[in-house]
C-alpha cells in the first residue's frame, strides 16, 4: 500500500505492506485524512518520530472480527489504551499510561491507503456528513474538551487567542455551547470565518500587539506559541482560568507572580470527546467549509505537508485515491 | 514610633511619627509581629519596594471611631480594598484591583509601636490564643485558601512539597481537613513537626532529588524554587491539580507540554480567610510552638531578620516591648 513515511525531518511517499489487525482491531481504508499542525511538528523532528503519521481520518472498516463494523464508514478515537487499568475504568483511556497514539506514539497514522484501530475506537459517521466535514472529528473533539473541563460560568464572555485551525473550531464550539466568545487573531481573514456565528472577532497586530489586560474570566490559549501564552495570561482577570490548548516547542519561560497573586487557574487541555463533534457535525451549524485550504492525493503528501506549513493556510485534506 | 525601615536592600530601625487613621481605620499598638519570606524578598529588593514591612501581625486596638474596638486583641486582613468595585462586591476585596496591601503594597506595615487598618479588616482574637500563636492566623489563612480555591475528591492522597513555614502549615491544615497528607522536604528536622498529626513525611535529598512520578491527583508546590517547581508538576498524574502557593522571583522555564497532554490544571493560590484559620487556632490542634525558631524585641529587628533568611530557621517574632 502507498503511506507517507516521516523519518529525519522529511516525508517520503512509500510502498508498504498493508497492517494487519491484531485481535480486537479493524482494519480500515482511508477515505480523507487532515493535516494537523502535531503532524507539521513530527515532520520537523520534535519528538524524535519516525513511521507513518497521521491522526486526522475518515476510513471504511473493510475487515473485522465483529461483521456488522464492514463496510461502515467511520472515525477513530486516536488514543489505543489498554482498558485494565485505573484510568480506562474511570473511562479516561485518553490518559491511560500504556496508551499508544495514532500516528504520534508507537502505532502507525492514517497517511496510508490503511491504517489499523481496535474496534473500540470506531464511530459510525452519520450519512448526512460529508468526508471533507467528517475529518474535523478529531480537532473538533478537542476544542470540545474544553467544556468538559471547564465549568463556564452561564453568559460569561470568553476570548479565545489564536486563529489558526483549533483557535477556529474552539470559538465556534464554545459560541455554540452559549458562551460569548471573543475571537483574538492576526489574520483578518481567517477571523472573519467565525462572524456568521455571532463571534466577536479582534484583529491584533503583528508589530505592536495589544489585548486588554485582566478583562476576561476565561481566556484560552491556542496560538502555539511562548509570546501568545503570555499575552494570553495577561488577559485573565482575577481568579480567572486560563485554558492551554496549544503547546509550544520546548520550554516557556513564565514569571507565575502574578497568576499566584491573581489566583488564576491554568488547565492543560488536550484530547475530547468524539461522540459530542459528531453530533455538532450533523447539526452542521458549524463554518468549516471556509477552513479548508485544499485536498490532495495520498500520493501528494510531501506538497500537502508543505503548503500546510505556510502562513495564512489552513486545514489541507489528503484523499485516498484507490 | 520605632518603626523597621527598608530600603535599597538595608533594613534600620528608625523613629518616625506615630501613624494617624483615615476615617474607618483604627489605630493598632503592635504586640507581635511575625517575618514572612515575603518580608525577606522585600527586603532584597524584589519588588523594588521601600518603607515599613510587615503583615503578620497581632496588635492592640487604641484608637477607632467604634469605641466598641478600643482596647481589643485583633489580627486583620492584609489586603485593603476598595470595597466599592464589583471584586469587593462579590467578596472578594482580596483582589479589588485598588487595594493596597499592609507592610507590601502602598500601606505602612506591622513591623512598628504602631500601624493603622480599616475596621472591617479587624478580627478579634479569641483570648484562649496566646499571642505567639495568634501570630500565625495571616499565614495559616493563606493555607486555607486551598481549601476554598480545590473541590478535592474525599480520601484522595494530596502531597505537599516544601518543608518551609508555608508548607508546614499547608500540610497541617490539609490534614485537619481530613485529607491523607504526605510532605516531602529536605530537612528531616523540620518534617518531624507534623509527624503528632498523622501526616506521612518523606525527605527528599539536595544532591539527587527523588521524587515518585504522576503519582498524586493533588500536589501543592511551597518550594519556593524554580526547581522545586518543576519536580512538583512532575508529582502530578493524569488530569490531577498542582496549587502553585509559592513565588519564584523572575521567570521560571516551563514545559508546558506534558502539563497539556496530561490535561493537568495549575491553581494559583495566594491570601485567605482569617476566620477559617482563627478557628484552627482556636482548636488549638497544629504544631506551631515547634515552627517557632525566636522572638527578638522590635529593636533588633535587622538581627531577627538575617537570623529568619538563615537555613533551617522557621518563624521569627518581632515583639514591641513598650
Amino acid at each position: 500500500m502507498l503511506a507517507v513515511h516521516i523519518a529525519q525531518g522529511k516525508a517520503r511517499v512509500i510502498d508498504t505492506p498493508k497492517p494487519r489487525p491484531r485481535r480486537g482491531f479493524a482494519l480500515l481504508k482511508m477515505r480523507v485524512a487532515g493535516i494537523c499542525n502535531t503532524d507539521l511538528e513530527l515532520l520537523r523532528g520534535y519528538y524524535g518520530f519516525s513511521g507513518i503519521p497521521g491522526h486526522e481520518f475518515v476510513a471504511d472498516v473493510v475487515a473485522c472480527e465483529d461483521s456488522a463494523w464492514i463496510g461502515k464508514r467511520v472515525v477513530g478515537e486516536i488514543n489505543l489504551a489498554c482498558r485494565k487499568c485505573s484510568w480506562c475504568k474511570r473511562g479516561l483511556g485518553r490518559h491511560c499510561p500504556r496508551r499508544t497514539v495514532l500516528g504520534i506514539v508507537k502505532h502507525p497514522g492514517a497517511f496510508a491507503e490503511f491504517l489499523t484501530l481496535p474496534v473500540a475506537n470506531l464511530l459510525a459517521v452519520p450519512k448526512q456528513i460529508p468526508d471533507h466535514l467528517a475529518v474535523f472529528t478529531e480537532p473538533l473533539a478537542a476544542a470540545c474538551e474544553i467544556l468538559e473541563q471547564v465549568k463556564f460560568a452561564a453568559g460569561a464572555e470568553v476570548a479565545v487567542l489564536g486563529d489558526g485551525k483549533l483557535g477556529l473550531l474552539i470559538a465556534q464550539v464554545l459560541s455554540l455551547s452559549g458562551l460569548p466568545v471573543t475571537l483574538y487573531g492576526r489574520t483578518r481573514e481567517k477571523l472573519d470565518i467565525v462572524k456568521p456565528l455571532g463571534i466577536t472577532t479582534a484583529w491584533v497586530s503583528r508589530k505592536s500587539p495589544k489585548v486588554p489586560q485582566a478583562a476576561y474570566r476565561y481566556v484560552v490559549d491556542a496560538t502555539g506559541s511562548a509570546a501568545g501564552f503570555t499575552m494570553a495570561a495577561g488577559m485573565v482577570g482575577p481568579r480567572g482560568t486560563l485554558v492551554m490548548k496549544s503547546t509550544v516547542n520546548g520550554r516557556t519561560p513564565v514569571d507565575f507572580a502574578p497568576l499566584i497573586v491573581n489566583e488564576i487557574t491554568l488547565v492543560g487541555s488536550r484530547c475530547g470527546p468524539f461522540r459530542e463533534a459528531l453530533k455538532l457535525l450533523k447539526a452542521n451549524a458549524l463554518q468549516l467549509e471556509a477552513m479548508l485550504s485544499g485536498e490532495f492525493p495520498l500520493e501528494d503528501a510531501p506538497t500537502a505537508l508543505d503548503l500546510a506549513a505556510s502562513p495564512g493556510v489552513l486545514k489541507i485534506l489528503l484523499r485516498s485515491m484507490t
